[in-house]
C-alpha cells in the first residue's frame, strides 16, 4: 500500500523531504491520558503489551491524538529475551525484573533461537492491526533492543547504572559471552525480519545501555552484533540509537544502516562530520518539555537549524518523560511541522 | 611537613615523576573486608562518616593494605547539603534518600551558607587525626560535590538515571536554580578551604551527574560554578572529574584547576589533545578488576602506554565497585607502581 504521508521513510532512506518527519521515542505509551485508560483497562504493562488489540490501541493514539509522521509499535525490548526463555516481569515504579538470570553456559544452553511467529505472535498480531487500522496514513516503526543491552538485563536481572554484573562477564568469561550475543541476535534478526514481513516500514535497535562500556569494549561485545542485524536487514530502512555511545559514532556511521539517532549529550554540528553519509535522527532534551511553550519552540527551532532540512527526522534525544504535558508535546511536534 | 611520598602532589602540579602515582576513587570504603569491620562497628554508613576516629580509621585501611600513592579522606559529597541544612538518609542497597527536596524559592532562603568549621567540623577532626597518622607516608586528597551534582540531590531527593525533576527546574525556573546553584557554591569554596586549612593537600570535585546535561545546559549551570571553585581555591591543586562530560573536555581543560579525572568512555589520547595542559587522571573500567590477573596487568600496562609516564595519575574510571576482590585491586596498583 502507499503511503499517505511518507516523510519519515523518505528521509531515513536519505531522499529530499518537503518538511522534516517527526516522531518520538516512547511515544506510544506513558504521556497520553488516553494511553493511562488503556493501561488500567489492561491491568499490568505485560497485559497491555501482549494483547494485541491493546498494544495497537494505544500504538495509534500518538498519530490520531499527536500528530506524529510515523507510529512505532506498542512494545518492549524485553520481549526477545522472554521469548528465548527467560521471562520478565514489570515491577511498578521500579521497572524490568527477572526471576531468573543468565550464570552460565548451561543457562544459555537452555536458551532457544526464539520464532517470531510463534514466540512473538502477539506483537506481529498488534502489527497486523495497525497496519490495517493507519490503512496507509504514516508508517509504521518496528524495534528491537541491541544485543548488547539484552544481554545485560539477561544476566543483571534488573536496570543499573553500571551494569557491572552483566559487564563482569565480559571481562571474565568473553567466549561465553559472545555466545549468548550470539544467540540473541540470531532471535533479533528473525524477529526484526518478522516485523517487517507483517507491515513494520522500517525498524530501530535500541542500544540503550551502549554507554556503560568503554570504546574498546563496545567495539568487541556491541557494534559486530549490530552490524550482523544490519547488514541481514535488506527489506526496509533501519535505524541504530546508540545511547551515550559518543565514542563510538564513527563506527556507527559506517555500518549498513540507513539512520543513527542521537542523544542529547552528542554536539550536532560534530556528528554530521563524524556520520556523514546517514540520516540523523534526533535529539532534543527531554527536559526541554518541562521549559514554556516559548522557550520549547525557541530550543526546537535551534535544534532544526542546527540540523539542517534534509536527512534529519525530528525527535527527542531520549524516550519522553512520563510526566511530561502531552500540551509541550504537541508544541514540540508542531514546531517541527510548520518550521 | 615534608613528604615521604609526593609523587601524586607532583605530578598533579605537572612536575615530572620517577612513576606514575595512584590511587582509586572510593578506596576508602566498599572493598576492604578491614572496612566492613568498622562499618559494621559503626552500624550505619552516617554514623561511620560522622564519626572522626572511625573515618580516619578506614581512610587510612587502602594506605597501608593496598599501598596506594594516597588517601582520601573518607566522607560522602552529601555532607554539603546537610550542613546547609537538608539532611538525608543512607538506605541499605538504594543509596541515599533526603526526607525533605528543595521545591520553591521559599526552600532555599532556608538553607544556609554552612560554616565548615562548625557545621562539617566532624569531616575536618578526621581530616586532623589522618595527617597526625599518616605523619607524612603519603598526600591526603580532600573533595566535594560539584554545585550540579549537590543540586541534583538536592531536588530530586535521592539516586536517578535521568535527574529529570532537577533538570526540570533548570529549563522551567532558571532563575531559582541559579540561586541554589550559587548558595551551594558558597558552601563548597568555604568547606574546600576549610579541608586544605586542615591538612588536604589537594582537592577533588565530582561532578558525578555531569553527564546527564546537555552541552548548552553543562555550560551555563555546572560549568561556571566549578570554575568559581577553581579560581578561589590557590592554596593547593584542585582535579576536575566531571563523569559523562566528553562534550565538555575542552571547556574543563581550560579552567584553573591542575588535574582532569577522565572515565572510560573517554579516549586517552583524543583527551591529551583536548585538555593539553594538564595532568590527567583515570580511567581504567572498573570492571576490568573482575578479570584475571593477567588481564589487568595487561589492561593496566596498556592504560599507561596511552597516557604516557608523566603528567598523569593512574586511578580507575570510576569509584571501584564494593564486589572487587582486594587481591585485584592490589595488582591494579602494584602493576602501575612497579610499571
Amino acid at each position: 500500500m502507499n503511503l499517505k504521508n511518507d516523510l519519515l521513510l523518505r528521509a531515513a532512506k536519505g531522499q529530499d523531504t518537503e518538511r522534516v518527519p517527526v516522531w518520538m521515542m516512547r511515544q506510544a505509551g506513558r504521556i497520553l491520558p488516553e494511553y493511562r485508560e488503556v493501561r488500567a483497562k489492561a491491568g499490568s504493562f505485560i497485559k497491555l503489551a501482549t494483547t494485541p488489540e491493546l498494544a495497537a490501541e494505544v500504538t495509534l493514539q500518538p498519530v490520531d491524538i499527536l500528530g506524529v509522521d510515523a507510529a512505532i509499535i506498542f512494545s518492549d525490548i524485553l520481549v526477545v529475551p522472554e521469548a528465548m526463555g527467560l521471562p520478565y516481569e514489570m515491577i511498578e515504579a521500579k521497572g524490568p525484573f527477572f526471576p531468573k538470570t543468565v550464570k552460565s553456559a548451561k543457562d544459555i544452553e537452555n536458551l532457544k533461537i526464539s520464532d517470531p511467529e510463534t514466540d512473538l505472535a502477539y506483537v506481529l498480531d498488534a502489527i497486523d492491526i495497525v497496519k490495517k487500522e493507519l490503512n496507509g496514513r504514516v508508517p509504521l516503526i518496528g524495534f528491537a533492543g541491541a544485543p548488547f543491552t539484552i544481554f545485560c538485563y539477561m544476566i543483571e536481572g534488573k536496570g543499573s547504572k553500571t551494569f557491572s554484573e552483566a559487564k563482569k562477564m565480559l571481562y571474565s568469561n568473553p567466549k561465553l559471552a559472545h555466545t549468548l550475543l550470539q544467540k540473541i541476535t540470531d532471535s533479533t534478526i528473525a524477529y526484526l525480519k518478522a516485523q517487517i514481513k507483517h507491515g513494520a516500514d522500517l525498524v530501530q535497535i535500541f542500544d540503550s545501555w551502549a554507554g556503560v562500556l568503554s570504546p574498546d569494549q563496545y567495539r568487541k561485545f556491541s557494534l559486530p552484533y549490530i552490524a550482523q542485524i544490519c547488514d541481514a536487514i535488506e527489506e526496509n530502512p533501519v535505524t541504530v540509537f546508540a545511547k551515550g555511545a559518543f565514542f563510538a559514532r564513527k563506527d556507527i556511521g559506517k555500518l549498513s544502516c540507513d539512520v543513527v539517532g542521537l542523544d542529547w549529550n552528542m554536539d550536532i554540528k560534530e556528528s554530521r562530520k563524524l556520520i556523514p553519509n546517514k540520516t540523523l535522527q534526533g535529539n532534543l532534551d527531554p527536559c526541554v518539555l518541562y521549559a514554556s511553550f516559548k522557550e520549547i519552540e525557541k530550543q526546537t527551532k535551534k535544534m532544526l537549524k542546527s540540523f539542517g532540512g534534509q536527512r534529519y527526522i525530528a525527535n527527542l534525544g531520549h524516550g519522553v518523560y512520563p510526566d511530561t504535558d502531552p500540551g509541550k508535546v504537541k508544541c514540540f511536534i508542531d514546531t517541527v511541522k510548520s518550521f
